[in-house]
This record gives structure tokens, C-alpha cells and sequence, in this order.
């Protein structure tokens, strides 16, 4: 572990509560990303009153468990995370055109509207396995280079950018970019396998695959809000912004974007584990690589879960009780925009489970790791910022990587009638 | 499609109900193996009084779902199915002596009855993660390379052998064979995860990956065996023997056999379906191959899914009205003995799904299909004739094709103080 290095950092002016109060909120953080709520004491779960039900989520005639799909924003964002979600990634077939590009937008907006409800879509090859949704949502985004493939930048939005490099990363081509961006959730894998299939069956020849990325939470009833421990063990997902209030601007485009009012930016980050060198430490160094207890995801300062970290705490000799390297203090913002929403899914590629022991050099190797997908308004404000620090430091980058790296703009949501894409591909 | 052969059939004397009575009773059989329930009309749901509930689960002290270590058969073969499942495949390493093997079995015992009751193991690199059981069950069993790795054949029970070869195979050494296999099933994936590491790296260099072969069933609240659809839409499961009771004889070794009291066969095919064909049929074509309807299972002469099916009845035509190629009357017991237990689990290699659609000569590439886990007092004499049938003729044949396969003998249980395999490797 080499020393921690001391950056200075300058701010914009930004509404809401300055450095200081930040700073001395307990505003947290967790793996590979800070988001934050305004006030970390008491942070409010998305979407929910009591942050275990879906807000909006009913059941069906048939008693199917449905997610709301008609609305000004997209499901599966800010609505809470159910136990299994994929990230499929399209690419245009070369030659398509915007038109192309329209007509799979329709397809899948009338599929979508009717899948997610639990009822077979229009010519379904399979409609048995339609009728089953467990609250299944389908986001879809669009990465920039579908905009160029189409031969129409003009039409990108200024705030869809890639991320910069980062000295950490060991991108793979095979987990990075996109055309297209289908994020599929639902508490049944079934589900989810089969909305996959018949979306990019729907699309036909006018895209290609490029990857799938599917990862899993602990299960529940019912989605929910609640952070989770994820391969390394460590309480994820604590803290996060208000949704439905004040944060909004954090996570969604508003009106003064005009037709992309209601978009959002979805950061996915594909983070491998060395669980063989991380597992060989002892509890205490893993504590000090994270700045929070293990047992309950308290900061090492003492508490509980969501009590605010004392960063000025020393040791009797005289040592900040957090270190200054751990990933909650590198993570957490230091400023009111340095925030943004998290929903960390585990993944494990199985079929790859017959190496031996990873050394350190392995480390992008691994089989095991988080889909760290982070949504906000403006990536480059938002995300870029607190990714910098930790490439910079970050005491967990000795046992992480990140191997994949996308970027995507989450399409307004549409009312009944209107199709995905109408208004920002007119 | 060609035409359904005759084939004459003998059967060996058996107790129970005699060839009249089964073919009468409208056994069911599901896709690649048919297992039978005496009375069929109403199928005893296994361990369990409402075919619900885990029989024997309970909650330990802290409130974790908890499933029962100790008993004269190991937990996840009678008990009811939970949500997620992985078989994994070990090799002993070169040179391994009968001490190796008993010495790995000895720190899986201990390990497991932590485990499994939501208690850290001794010396757990990651406690954190050993808190949350969700049902965890760990069955633990030997194929008969594992006694010829250590130059004990002659310990091998006599009943545990590998199955011929079938016409319609294509198997593939990466999902085949295997000196130990570990089954490690929970309604939490990420449950599942941390036993597996914990267990492979617990056994240390003694063994050596072979392959790992994960599935999913859709989500319940808790384990329950109930009928499901599979990835073509099938309904599969409905019927299975009666569980402790009259039909024990079918799944365990019995008194008579001594050490091997209280052992089963593990049967594990894996069978990949080729979607892209199969979703392009009609739903009639679809329902004529399994026999079945696919909206509820029930048999294509009418009912419900529990319903005996009537394989005397004709159309106006005079043709059948169940195919005599369809599955479920290939696979449909011809005697008592051709019945056993199965705990089928679907599989996507999510990681491989980026290939264009699969024509029919390219199902054994297929990145979807079933893990279809039997088990049995003695795999010759009652899965493989039904297989041996299948083999022959059976009109999903089309569409699927076996990639892998195993066998491996299921340990006795334990009672505390004893460690698997004590007896039995003696």
C-alpha cells in the first residue's frame, strides 16, 4: 500500500450545502463511486415510503407482479432494483440508418409496454413465458457512437460524452461501449432471459450483439431499496441521493433540456475482484482498505450503517482513525454535485471458475466482480470527478479493476401512444 | 420429423403397480427423462405437507432460512428446489491418496454444517458472507473416477457406473465427468458464490476445477417443489414419485446395502435447446412434439396439468392425439422401476450470447438449456432405459441435444460427529 497523495481541489459554485457541510455530513461512499444524499443521516429510499416497495408497482388482472412502463422518465432507474438485472449491449449493423434506428425504438416500445405488464407481445413466439414479469422493467439508452453510426451526431446530446482514461482501468473491448443499451431487470431470471430474446429477436438484422452483462442481488419479496454486501464482503449501497425531490436534477435531464427532459446517463463500470488476495487479509486491513466495518457497514469512527464518518478521529498515536486512502474517504464528495444514483449488481462468470488461484497481476483475470451501474445528469460533472480520485488513490484499487466501461444516454420515458426516441431522434 | 419407432419392450418383475396400471395412470414425463408418480392423479409434493414448505427448514436464531445438515441423507436431493443451483465438478490431483480424498470430505463436513446453519466456518476468510444461508443445502458426491484416482475401485458400489453412449449426444469433456461433485443450491446466488469458494478453497491443492455448471428456477419465496417452465416454455417437473414413503426405494440405497445406506445417484445432462428453431415452430407443432399444451401442461387430451393423459384417443382422422414421437410418451415410465426424482434447473451462458441465430445443426452451440439433475437408487436399471427410448425417438430431439453428462454417487448423510464418507471409504 503506498501512501495516500494529497490533492487540492477547487469546486464551482453549486447550490445546496457548501464543502463544509458536506464534508461533515457523513455523506458516504462505496466501491468505485461516491453518491451521496443531502442528508446522510437520514437518507430517504427511492421511490417508496418504507424503501422495500416499488413505488407505483401493482399487480396485473392475473395477479402478475407489474412495474409501471408509461411515464415522463423511464422504469429502472430510480424505481428500486430487483434481483436480477442484465445489461445487453447492441450494435448497429453497418449501413443502418436513423430511419433503422427508429423502427427497432417503435418495436420495442410497443414490446416493452406490453412485456413488463405481463402480457404477450404482438406475433410472440413464446407468449407462455410472457405472462410471468415479476415487476421485469426494460430501460433503453443509446451510447453516442449510435448517433455517429447513423450519420447523425447533430442529433447526440452535448452531455452524452465517453469517460476520460483512467490509469486504473484495464478496459476490454468485449465489456465496453455500445450502440445500444437494454437494461433488463426483474426478480426472475426467466424473465429476464426471455425479454432479452425477444427484444434483439424483435430488432432483427439491423444490430448486431456486442455484450451481455448480467448480475444478481440478494433476493427479496420485492425489489427494494437496501444496501447489500457484494463479493467482498462490504455493506454497498448505503448512501444514495434523494429521489423524487430536491436530488432529481442529480439523476435526470429537466426541462430545460427540452426534448431530452426526463433522460438520465447511465455510467456502467465492470469491476473485477481479486477475492484470492483479498480473502488472505485480515479483517482489520480489509476495514482500513474500506473505512467501514464490516458487520454493519458503519464507518470505523462508530455507529451504525448510516452514521456520519468522523474524518478527524485519530488513533491514540496520533493516525486518522479513517485513513485517508480508504475508499469511503476517496469516494465521498466534496462537493454537492459529486453525487449520483448506484445500482451495484454482483456478477460471476462461472463458466470461468476453472482457473487456480489469482495472484495480484490477475487481478483482471478474475471471475468475480461488481456491475457498477451509476446514473446522473452529466457524467462529466458528476462521475468523472470522483473517478479521478480514485484512480489517483484508492486503497481498494490494489484488489480491484475495472475491465468495462460504457456510457449511455437513458431515453426519456413515453405516454401511451408515443414511442422511445420520438422526440429526441425527430 | 420421422415416424416413432416400435420398439417391444420386456420388464423385469417389480413390486407396485404393473405395466397396466402405470400406462393407465397417466404417469407424465417431462423433457429428456420421465419420472412417475404411482398415482399420478395426485402427485405427493416431496418432504412437505403443502408442496410448499421446506420440510424440516426452520429459522435459526438469527432469523436466516435454514435447512437441515444432519440426518441419515443429505439435504438438497428430497428437499424442495430453491431458487438458484450449481453443480461443480473437482478433480483430484495427480497423485491423490484415499487420505487426501477422506481428509477433504472431513473439512467439507465441518465447513458445510456451519455453512448451511449460517455460521462462519472455522478460520472463514469473509464471516461476513456466511450470515445469510437462504436455505443453503451442499450435497456432496463421488463419481467412480474419484475411487480409481486413488486406486480404490474396489470401493466403488457396484451400482455406480457411467451411462452408455446415446445416439443423439454430443457431449463435451467441459461439461462432463468429474471425481467429486459438489451440488450447492440457495435461494441467494450470492450464497452460492461464497460456499463455492469457500468450499474449492478449502479442499486446497488437492483438487482441481473440472467445470461448473450453474441454473435457476424462477423465484419463490421459499424452495417448493412445483412444475415450471423451462426455456422452450414447457411445463416441466409435474410429476415425480412420492417422497419419503412408498417410492424412497426409487431414490435412496436402502437397509440392504449397509455403508451405502442412505446414497443416491446424481444424474446430471446437460441439454441445450436451440430457441432460435424451436421459437419458429407454431404453438400446435410445439404442443404435438411435447404431447403437453403449453399454456398449462396439461395433456393434450384434456384436463389439467395433473390430469392422466389418454393415450388411446384419436382425432376425427384416426391419427393419435398424443404423437407417439412426442416427449412425454417417450419418456413416460414403461414399469414401476423407470422412475426417479429430478430437480431440473435452466441455464444461459450470458457471456456467449453474442453469436447471430443458431440453425438447427447448430444446437450443441447453444448458449440456453437445462441442467437436468436426476436422481436415483441406481441409474442402469431406471434412468437409462428411459433415456435409451429417448435416444431412439423423441420429437424434441429436434431441438435439443445432451452437451454434457455425469454420474456420481451422493454420499450417505451424517449425524454430528461423523464426516462424510467416513463409512464408505473406510
Amino acid at each position: 500500500m503506498t501512501a495516500p497523495m494529497r490533492t487540492s481541489h477547487s469546486w464551482p459554485a453549486e447550490p445546496g450545502p457548501g464543502r463544509r457541510a458536506l464534508l461533515g455530513s457523513g455523506v458516504g461512499a462505496t466501491l468505485a463511486g461516491g453518491a451521496a444524499v443531502a442528508n446522510a443521516a437520514a437518507p430517504r429510499a427511492a421511490s417508496s415510503d418504507d424503501g422495500e416497495s416499488p413505488a407505483g408497482a401493482g399487480r396485473g388482472d392475473d395477479g402478475a407482479e407489474v412495474m409501471p412502463f408509461f411515464g415522463p422518465r423511464q422504469a429502472g432507474v430510480a424505481t428500486p432494483p430487483p434481483a436480477h438485472t442484465r445489461w445487453v449491449a447492441l450494435d448497429l449493423a453497418k449501413g443502418a440508418s436513423l430511419d433503422d434506428l427508429r423502427r427497432i425504438l417503435r418495436i420495442w416500445t410497443e414490446d416493452m409496454g406490453r412485456l413488463t405488464q405481463g402480457r404477450p407481445m404482438l406475433a410472440d413466439h413464446a407468449p407462455e413465458l410472457s405472462q410471468d414479469p415479476r415487476f421485469l422493467t426494460v430501460s433503453v439508452a443509446l451510447g453516442r457512437s449510435a448517433f455517429e453510426r447513423v450519420g447523425r451526431d447533430d442529433l447526440a446530446p452535448a452531455w452524452l460524452g465517453d469517460l476520460p482514461p483512467f490509469a486504473t482501468d484495464a478496459l476490454q473491448d468485449r465489456w465496453s461501449g455500445g450502440d445500444i443499451v437494454l437494461q433488463i431487470g426483474s426478480q426472475s431470471p426467466t424473465t429476464c432471459a426471455h425479454a432479452h430474446r425477444s427484444l434483439v429477436t424483435g430488432a432483427g438484422a439491423a444490430v448486431r450483439p456486442r455484450w451481455v452483462q448480467a448480475g444478481y442481488r440478494r433476493p427479496s419479496e420485492r425489489p427494494r431499496w437496501t444496501a447489500e454486501r457484494n463479493a467482498m464482503g462490504q455493506v454497498d449501497g448505503t448512501v444514495q441521493p434523494v429521489l423524487d425531490g430536491p436530488d432529481d436534477h442529480l439523476i435526470w435531464r429537466g426541462a430545460e433540456d427540452g426534448i431530452w427532459s426526463g433522460a438520465s446517463t447511465l455510467v456502467l463500470r465492470r469491476i473485477a475482484m481479486n477475492l484470492d488476495t483479498w480473502e488472505s487479509l485480515d479483517p482489520a486491513a480489509k476495514e482500513n482498505a474500506i473505512g467501514r466495518r464490516l458487520s454493519d457497514g458503519a464507518p470505523l469512527t462508530g455507529g451504525g450503517e448510516h452514521t456520519p464518518p468522523d474524518l478527524t478521529a485519530t488513533t491514540g498515536s496520533g493516525l486518522p482513525v479513517i485513513d485517508p486512502g480508504s475508499h469511503m474517504r476517496r469516494a465521498m464528495p466534496r462537493a454537492a454535485h459529486e453525487r449520483f444514483l448506484r445500482r451495484p449488481y454482483s456478477y460471476e462468470e462461472t463458466h470461468d471458475l476453472s482457473g487456480g488461484p489469482l495472484e495480484a497481476k490477475d487481478t483482471h483475470r478474475s471471475p468475480h466482480g461488481l456491475l457498477f451501474a451509476a446514473y446522473c445528469a452529466d457524467a462529466e460533472r458528476q462521475f468523472v470527478p470522483v473517478q479521478r480520485r480514485l484512480a489517483e488513490q484508492d486503497l481498494l484499487n490494489i484488489w480491484t479493476r475495472a475491465v468495462g466501461s460504457c456510457v449511455a444516454a437513458v431515453l426519456p420515458g413515453v405516454e401511451p401512444g408515443e414511442h422511445l426516441g420520438e422526440s429526441v431522434l425527430a
